[in-house]
């Protein structure tokens, strides 16, 4: 069970209410990499997880990403703040408020009109937060790597909103959010390697026929070596223009199929046959200049 | 530029129609996990990547991906090649046709009902394909994370279709696509960890203050350590029931506000104040059983 | 700030594992009416809200549904339990496994083969949970009675699940879920009748002309009168079948244009207009069987 | 069935062309709150609907969102007329056509150049409309309170609208609709206290023990007390920071497992432990500054 | 305006309750291929359209889909209505609920759990109805060739329905939708073909040099020529395995940039370069079955 | 199987970065009528695909908008290659990072905080791409209807795009996407004409006596008669204000029910009745300004 404790995990201070930044700050709040997605990530892994140090882990992480939200929120809303009872209360000229919600540097107009200056869980673009952003698969060798990269791209969208804002409350706040997920992910890879062995991910074996192979399949001017795919690592494999099937079989797929289903697909395929030995009038030659021509009427 | 030749990059040969069986293995054509996914992943990437050997490594395996995408696609299109007339000709039973459609062990009704037994990018519950299930944000040491992350999750469903199905030429297909995750996780191990560094992710330095914290937010019976929270690795905070601010201050947000917007808050706060002296007659005594009571009508 | 205590705030003891019950019970874990929509919708409420007494409602019952979300999601990984290691460890034979994620009673194929057998935050379709469900509009008049209205629609969906379980600890936990949120419901309606006046909502006034008309826009048998549109409380409008525009105007529609966009709009309409002096010949006559001789073939 | 008549349910005069204040008005045409979403709700309501005064209730005032919806399209319409030909004829320079879709106070440009000046289902972020905008249930105690709310919702987003427009004929129309929101959710009233008894929602009733609590889930400073959780109305629970589970049992999920079930788990368990005991090297050492001593070339 | 009446414009009569059977025609109530899709084609391109001919065709055609939606959403609801009442009543053994609602031939536990038996804008597969199915773009040249192709897949899917029930008045209502489908494509075909050119589509003049030129970019068995690619009508562009970009320049991009950006890039590049001299050790070597030996602990 | 030719289709010379342009570039490499929509569509139809000649002309096509995607990815990579590094090294003021990424004709934003400058699969306001798009039903007189009219859409954005730079490299690369389409559209058009018949599409024969009728659904000022609606084509029926059913039936819906079903129902007719007798007393009139008196602390 959750508590709150109305005390915020990090102080906030913001030094003025700017809408078009708030807009911003919602990459983090309802956007793909931001905190919503990455308590729902590791709450829902917690539930599901049987082994005792990954449950605990995955609590601790989750609980810290719900507070993190709202440190992302309250900065949110209060850079709107400010613009929250304008539209509200109504009490200025139409074309000023017009504009405050569409000019240059603020593209908050979704924020504030459909919204009222809340904090909601959609991206900058006014996308809404989808749980399709969350990637867990339920095994935790590929659980556990999902979070590290989750964790790698939301540091990396922190320091983006650092490098727009020169509110220093605000850069302080956001520097604090980005160190925990380098810090998270330290705990994820520790907690990662701590299965042995962690590759290949999950149970079943790879087939060495093709566990080392590497296929060149963009050719020309541009080609390169290197460890990712060096002799040293891999078999590497080009063949010109011309690739084969790697398990030099002929590459053509077949179904067994009974009589009935047979005789049922060739029906249907006399009857949709495009006959390659007719050359029809289409609707290209009635659409173009002098397609006038075949009207009925003449 | 793409060219495509007529021979699949790995034989597919499958022994009998299966409708329910082709719409589990959607979930690798059209499914968060997919090849089109990945292909996407890898292609997006490359478009915008301008290191020269990530490039390349790009190119090829996004073209790889492409040409699973195809493979599992036929093996979709060939287990479907049975039901795919039998709707189209009805020259059967309705009954037996609604049978097939929707009995035990088969929930191809939406592949067949709207698809017309066609491989379609959707996953084995029908939701269509997304491009939120892409999270690149164009930052190699996230991207190769992410993209390590995403062959591990391929690899583990190829797993789990393997597992279900009995079908010899489908079980080898999919452990030929399965195989190829795990090198393609190989590639982008070996391309990370050529940046050096690599962690943390991104430029901007973290904060040391609380670089190697660990918060114990989840409390209780099941608290555990373990490498992800030791204290050789980290600063483990637990504060019994009562978490205190990781910056030591109040905890409490701020944001200064103009003479102007500050009274137009007041006046919205007064008109939208909810009176705690007040013990408001609402909706649900009028809904109570004896509501009726308060009839205008009595 | 979230603290974790890792005791559920609901006892949750499952009689026997069931995948295709675990897919039900998904609607209140990542449904519309489910509780992470629930803890989302008051959550973000709070975080915008600067009515202290609300405020505080709305984090202590914010809470309440995150701990709710813990308790729907727990039952959701206890009847996956069993299910859950069988795909992983891959030691049944390949139609047992099948048959287990596709019976009759048992739609269970993609909790299992995309997720894992873990609690994903999709409904029992596998509609991913998205934002969109959550209709906040940062206005408490509006906001607390689209609260209310959630904690009706969440009491009904516990009903159901009630109804199609016989398991007692089950129906016991979802017995307390249920009443608690009939017991928000009744928080909510406290909170909105305190604001004086509540309506209409929000501050703009309606227009006298028109706030109690009642149009009676569909006709024939069936009309019927009662509180909702009787004489007592509006002015019923019926002009038999020849409706009126209500503004007594010509209900014709005109924007002003400037000279330049008229002449433009005019070139675009004499290049793309459907000539009704003409009849055509189009693909549908080609289409037709005899649709052959047009072949220029011929 | 419906049938349309050419005259609008209100008469609409646009003084000037405006794409940006155009692309506002699709939040009441395609956005959540607007009358496609209303229209939607109500129609597919009443189709499920046997009771009579509701059906016909229903039926009315679908069919007047429907005629809104069409006042409110048109309104875009008008908006765009003089900027939809600019594009389609392109007989400007580039330059400007640029600016006149992309400049300060106009973010039009899907509008534009995705609908070709046309009034698309989407908000006024581009959105696409989606069903799941509607909360229908299918039982009337929540069906009625999710309509009352949906009418609040769009009467306060029409209020909105109104105060960022000084063009009178656009004020007059959305006057218009905003006052019908508030009378329809008047007649949504009626028709819910007519249900006799409406509170708790639904048949099933609630348990006594939870009804009437009240938990106080987030503690600190800020707590309050009002009707929505005073002592006349609730039973106040709090036990400072130490929250224990409301059927005072352990709050520890159990499930009854199979042998079998279990023994497969316990291979699980043991196969991906996260074994606490070792302190792995992870990607972390590997990726920090000093991580190069560990080339497999040195 | 619109008008309701409430007759049918079909008259349905439904010879028993199928909840399964009501599931599948959801996919012209809700479905991308059904009544609310083309309702909203059509009415919105009205709204948006100048044309007084084409815009009344399409308030004609709008009107009548209205009119299906409320033919095909009624046979949903009378399909349901047995099922309608019996979760919502309760009053059957929870087993034989729970079987009503997932047994084989029945896949309708969303349309009951969530949604209570009514009608809801989904598909069969649960998924919500979404704006992204229209594909309207305000230009006449497309839209109706839009509009024929959704009138085409329309009367397909109607026949798949048809093809899977033996409800006669089910088939004759269904009939009836389907043929209408095939009206409306042919009004469509008329009004298209009545535009003088309308091929290309749109004003701007397509380029010479590329317009008939058939490029073969999948080569290998199964090359096949007919009028779609034949000499007769396109160039045939074939270049044996090695293609060429089409407009015999070099294929490879440039972008002009300034010293500053040329700068900062070469800096970006040096600090996330993947060099190709290092082979690293990584994850992978870590994770092998070998991987402990590199436990700092050891 | 697929190869990637490191070349360009078509070579793409831009000559200075412009994210603003880069964004609207977007709508046709993520967005609905783009070269990802085309690419799937074409390939995913070629995978079910029977007819030989189709399957080929579908496998050439497609393969052709894959490299089309590369095009249009490549003009975006180029457009932003100045942008992306500035976010990353962040070397620059914030207030001019700010400003670069939300200034007057660039709403760039999102691009670049989320995607880092990257082409990402989203449209021009930030909707990622979904395979709602794709309408491909899996019959063939269906499906090539929907090409064509997705080829003339796909022209159309061109030329908007074309009509908004003045960049003259990269209005040529896009005069040549636009060109491509059109041939596209003529072989799709002869591959439909070259089945006979393929009107009305599929096999099941439409209902003579709904066949040709025209129904004049809207009414009043503005019918129009033109050959999509004329005697020589249809039988036009306008019968006043008075729609009849076209059955000429009582347009009434019915169902059969079971004893059980009819009682169950009725049991919940009874408790659900919005009872048309009575006027209760309703949260509007607790609500409005003098609903205080109602306070039950009076």
């Amino acid at each position: 069970m959750f508590v709150h404790n109305k005390r915020l995990q990090y102080t906030v201070r913001v030094s003025e209410s700017n809408p078009g930044l708030a807009n911003l700050m919602l990459e983090q709040f309802g956007g793909p990499q931001g905190e919503l997605a990455a308590a729902c990530r590791y709450f829902t892994q917690a539930l599901g997880e049987d082994d005792p140090g990954r449950k605990d882990m995955l609590l601790d992480i989750a609980t810290e990403e719900l507070s993190h939200l709202e440190i992302i929120g309250t900065i949110v809303a209060m850079l709107n703040k400010g613009a929250k009872g304008r539209l509200a209360e109504g009490n200025e000229a139409e074309a000023e408020l017009y504009r405050s919600i569409t000019g240059a540097g603020n593209d908050s107009h979704v924020t504030q009109v459909l919204y009222g200056g809340g904090p909601p869980l959609v991206n900058s673009a006014g996308v809404p937060w989808s749980a399709a952003y969350i990637d867990t698969i339920g095994e935790p060798t590929a659980d556990l790597r999902s979070n590290i990269a989750a964790e790698a791209r939301a540091k990396i969208v922190y320091e983006r909103l650092i490098n727009v804002t020169d509110d220093p409350g605000i850069k302080d706040a956001l520097g604090f959010l980005m160190t925990r997920e380098a810090a998270h992910l330290k705990s994820f890879e520790k907690a990662l390697y701590a299965i042995s062995p962690n590759f290949p991910p999950g149970k079943m074996p790879v087939d060495p026929a093709y566990a080392t192979k590497y296929f060149n399949m963009s050719q020309g001017d541009g080609d390169m070596r290197g460890s990712w795919n060096s002799d040293e690592n891999f078999d590497y494999v080009t063949d010109g223009d011309q690739e084969v099937p790697a398990d030099d079989d002929d590459g053509l797929p077949t179904v067994a199929l009974s009589e009935n289903d047979k005789s049922t697909l060739d029906a249907m395929a006399l009857r949709t046959q495009s006959d390659p030995k007719v050359n029809p009038v289409t609707g290209v030659e009635l659409g173009e200049e002098d397609g006038a021509a075949l009207d009925k009427g003449v």
